[in-house]
């Protein structure tokens, strides 16, 4: 329990449900609901929680404890405002460490490892935007309840991008093969309204408050059920894309560090992040 | 013919049509429709038609019959007003002899590669309740009409056990990937409406005659196509499924075997029988 | 840039664009718009575009000039007011050649290979019946676009034969497993509208022209969308469709020769052959 520890701030304790809050300046919060069991886990790097090497490890090491702990349900969720995840830093792959991209990489694919196939159910809590590897994240979730006017999707195409295989597998385990084509080759950004009706997200919810509230309910419904047969029904329907990705895990990685290093590519994210600058100092 | 002749006992004599019905106390009861050459299969071990060894057995073995006799279609029912099937009886899992056990999900399997994998078409007339087997069998089929107020599902967790993969694999082969995942991992029993809508059946017919009759209409669309052209199609699309239970037969056994053999699974059963129990002395 | 010339003839010189027109009397007539580098290719094989050797061959070499010239996008179309597509040219497989019969088939594959798995955006716009291998085509595009009171489907069976399991990969790419098995056993020819209802089309347009500009919008879609980042996508989507029958491409030529030597399939396509003259002498 140190690594445990060392991410979070007990506020009070608690004697039997194992409930843990990290201070706010922590890159993820996790408040566990005593009655319920239920975790959410909200992350936290202002401003859009964009997903660099220590966010992605806090998700991880969150996601273990989680594990470890049989935890009763996740619902994940942010402290922005406006937006739930706006996907990778461009930063981890502007002009990079060799070492630190690969851990970078490396540690998307464990967190998608074990958000995608974790044993406890999960839901996302969308409280706004989620581009590309904030989709991602959504997508690996069991159920999606979305608040309204923002937008979801696997854009890569439009930065000029592609989404790994895996990704393209997260997708298609949510919607069907053919809005998965047409969404992952044009880059498709839904509104909350088009996401409904694709089958991206499953319910709409107004506030943020309904939305966790949404997400409870969803978890309740596996109240009576056996966690183990209900872990290993999951792990079952999503193995093979877990084991495509676990056969190639290095490939993955070794494709990923060849794509950021093409001069293009670093083109392509410098002028982006020049208007970046410009846009901020407006 | 001998087989044939063990199990049925023709009613009268028929020219030409190879026409044969069971008396009523015959685990299986086959008529066929002398016009058009369709069987109709009547599950009939009351009360609620319980997969047991015999009872799949005497399927097995029927549905060798049609295919030898070249079958022109069948329509799955029963013979219960409520129950289509309970699913497998829970009997032959309750302090099983090892032998026993194996034959029974081996025999199990058997339905499963002959029913999914049959040549001749398939419709399941679901006049009654249809969980679990009852309502892996209806998946089975090509078609299924449902009467009113049932329900159907493969609610495997709900019972605290899991949904081997070719049952999910049948589930998938007829809803979409994403309301699969939801059905399974919460063991969703649909009401006939919501089955409807999901598409897990095809059609609602308010009684059990109509419902014969909706599905004989289903195998006539079939009657101006080449039933070898047919058959090829059907198995090319689902041979990666039944492929993957024949590489994984043994394996599949011994993984039951297994699971049935846990105490903690063996204590569920009891107290599932006693409750069982009071249920009907009350 | 030879074998370009030799199949088209510039009507006029176009200075930048590279825009190349055929012939009336060529079999495949392809026009690239200048401002947008879109090709329409119309298939153009009076009276019924029945697909024969030189209509495939024609089409696999388009292709080919369209990738080699880095083709924006391509509008696949038919010069005939009411059929897209009838399909494989009967004649191939009455009485056939040996060695002709397995270049007609290899040439299929290669057409397949080269549409399916195109770099660049593809759309059918379907101005008439597109029976069998006419539906083939257009499951091979991204995007179709149908004009009214047409038909389209994998009518295979309803023919006595079987749709390959790429022609089944490509149905299944576009609609539900379960509408496509129902679709691919029955031998559904689909109406406009339930073509539409099924998502076996996108879209539907009332006049030729009408559904050539709605092609022209879809395309424009990718317009701000990396040309390259796109193909890599849709072709990892594509991927296994393509590698399962890149792996069996010379046993499928021997499965398809061998079907179509059995008498019965000989007599079958006598019989249909005189059926034809009849009706075309009425």
């Amino acid at each position: 329990m140190l690594r445990l520890v060392t991410r979070s701030v007990s506020r009070k304790s608690v004697p039997k449900a194992c409930s843990f809050s990290n201070a706010p300046d922590k890159l993820v919060i996790t408040e566990v609901d005593d009655k319920t069991g239920y975790a959410t886990v909200t992350l936290n790097r202002p401003p859009v929680n964009s997903l660099n090497l220590e966010l992605l490890t806090a998700i991880s090491e969150t996601l273990d404890d989680l594990q470890n702990n049989k935890s009763r349900g996740i619902i994940l969720t942010s402290s922005s405002k406006t937006v739930f995840s706006a996907g990778l830093d461009i930063m981890e792959m502007y002009k990079p460490k060799s070492e630190r991209l690969k851990a970078f990489w490396s540690t998307l694919q464990d967190v998608w490892f074990k958000l995608y196939g974790s044993p406890y159910p999960t839901v996302a809590a969308i409280n706004g935007h989620a581009p590309a590897g904030g989709c991602l994240l959504s997508l690996c979730c069991e159920y999606r309840i979305m608040c309204p006017n923002y937008t979801i999707g696997l854009n890569e195409t439009q930065l000029g991008i592609v989404a790994p295989t895996w990704f393209q597998a997260s997708m298609r385990n949510t919607i069907s093969r053919r809005d998965a084509e047409l969404a992952l080759t044009l880059g498709t950004l839904f509104t909350t309204d088009e996401a409904l009706k694709v089958g991206l997200i499953d319910e709409v919810a107004s506030t943020k408050e309904e939305a966790l509230a949404k997400a409870a309910s969803f978890l309740d419904r596996f109240r009576k059920i056996s966690p183990q047969a209900r872990s290993m029904t999951k792990q079952a329907l999503r193995s093979k894309d877990i084991m495509e990705l676990e056969d190639n895990r290095s490939q993955d990685v070794d494709l990923f560090v060849y794509a950021v290093s093409q001069p293009k590519v670093q083109q392509s994210l410098e002028l982006y992040l020049e208007a970046l600058k410009k846009k901020s100092t407006k």
